[in-house]
């Protein structure tokens, strides 16, 4: 069946302009309209009734848990540059990490006639959310965390590996008390850096305590009120494990407070932000994820769906890097 | 003359659910369509054609010039809590500074009858998408930055005398070669920061010298191959006053592959971002401007405006705060 990019093609103009054309929204010359009403008779294009079923309009949506988290608008700068170049134009929306929120924006997808969605969902219990794009016929992708029970596109990070990777780094210093702090487990990349820290500490006869494992909120209102507890008991950890920038800060203002000093009395490994212009003058030893092409291989994808070119699911894993800096250190005698 | 939000509280709903009521979009439960209509009659609200002019949505916009620079983020968050109490939903575009691309944005806005549109605009040439809202009695309000020819909404911070104070800092620990690195003048706050470093100087008798006064883009891909140049002078600088987190993490990068260390060689003081988290580990002394609100106040200008409550136009100029850090010190004897 001849898609709106077909007709853009043969007409020689953008996708956006089709879509115009067909829904009748915002200026457009005569003349193109007229070339484009002919492309879609000659490529043999029929746009769906507006009060039935939903046209395509040529704008993607990006759906993101933490506006405010780096991290996540990263993903939108990737997905835009791909998205810009094939004629379409890219809104964000920010979920706070909320359910309700997040099915608020499905169903303003449906409402706005959205061509795609990529979506970094809430967790596991996104899967009724998701349901309502599926049941439109809204193609979407999954961007950095997996959902049970859906099976469509997703781009994400190698987090089981490199959470063993940057906790085997702590190991090799010479650690063996090693904390853990890790996001809610309704999040699927919550439990992979979970199994990770157990993979490296199993790997090295070290046995997993579940006093050293936290769950913590991953946004900037955590509650660090755990900190102060872990490092009055007898036998404190001399390393940490953490999962995102936000954790870290928080965590490093609490130990300050504490008069705990990184690495001197404590070592840090985090996943960091893509951002190498923030970190800077940073000295975290961080795993860093290709976020820019979280976004820009997500929207390569959800525009395959869009083309409607493939039909079979993709699964893409994106090697982390880490950078090692001054945050760690041997474990003091 | 009765609004949405008039029929929104007589039916005890929130402006989504009359919205969708009356552009008949997404699901409305049966009762509660009926208890709007009746409001609506009770009220006397006569919802315009969708044919004609605009229907109102219960959407609003953030437009920013840079998706990735934190500063915008933070707007998005004050705008969206705001936004949300009230029953409306955001959503958020990037225009990379581009003007061709807020164009486009300014178009999605009338295609998606948006009810408001908060902007921070690319610069003095934005006036004439600005005049598309308008045409079309979209209300705006312009964050961060002013545009000549526009009287509408603003809420800003105080750019001019806050970068004197970052100045008279320098001057005060002693440095009198004081290197000024603002972003384009088509930008009103660019100009402003430049104003304020004036005064400065000019109030101390120190000559303002153009060959210490340097343009360049306020993205992370600006271009900082003046350092080099700035600092093989027979005088190089003492000091610098720097835009942004972007040309800070720039110009650190390029003086410590020069050999130049801060504040040893070398003192800076910039506009930082809002985000204490992300500057935990920074030694920045940086100049912060309480973005949060210039959402949170936006909002609520826009949401007066969307309900006709107000004519006037009104301005805010909100104070920074100056954080002192190490990247300051005396210049060396």
């Amino acid at each position: 069946m001849p898609t709106m990019a077909d007709v853009a093609r043969k007409a020689d103009v953008s996708i956006m302009t089709v879509s115009r054309v067909i829904n009748n929204t915002g200026y457009v010359k005569a003349a193109t309209r007229q070339r484009v009403l002919q492309a879609m008779q000659e490529v043999g294009y029929e746009p769906k009734s507006a009060a039935g079923p939903l046209v395509q309009t040529s704008t993607l949506v990006l759906v993101v848990p933490d506006i405010t988290n780096p991290f996540f608008t990263f993903i939108a700068r990737g997905m835009e540059d791909v998205a810009r170049k094939h004629g379409f134009r890219m809104l964000l929306a920010n979920t706070d990490e909320s359910l309700e929120k997040e099915r608020e924006y499905m169903q303003m997808c449906l409402d706005y006639r959205i061509a795609g969605v990529l979506i970094v969902p809430v967790g596991d219990p996104s899967v009724a959310n998701l349901r309502l794009l599926e049941q439109h016929h809204i193609p979407f992708v999954l961007i950095d965390r997996d959902v049970e029970g859906i099976d469509t596109d997703l781009v994400k990070g190698d987090m089981r590996p490199t959470s063993t990777q940057l906790v085997e780094h702590l190991i090799e210093l010479g650690h063996r008390r090693i904390a853990a702090v890790v996001g809610p487990l309704h999040n699927a990349a919550s439990r992979e850096r979970l199994d990770g820290y157990k993979d490296a500490l199993t790997r090295h006869g070290i046995p997993i305590r579940d006093d050293m494992i936290f769950q913590a909120s991953m946004t900037r209102d955590m509650d660090v009120s755990f900190v102060e507890a872990l490092f009055s008991a007898a036998k404190p950890p001399t390393a940490m494990f953490v999962s995102n920038m936000f954790q870290y800060a928080h965590i490093v203002r609490a130990l300050h407070h504490l008069g705990i000093r990184v690495p001197d009395d404590v070592s840090i490994v985090s996943f960091g932000n893509t951002d190498d212009l923030a970190s800077v003058d940073s000295i975290l030893t961080a795993a860093v994820q290709p976020t820019y092409n979280f976004g820009s291989l997500g929207a390569q994808l959800l525009l395959e769906r869009i083309d409607g070119v493939r039909k079979m699911s993709t699964r893409i894993v994106l090697n982390s890097e880490i950078v090692f800096r001054a945050s760690t250190a041997p474990p003091r005698p």
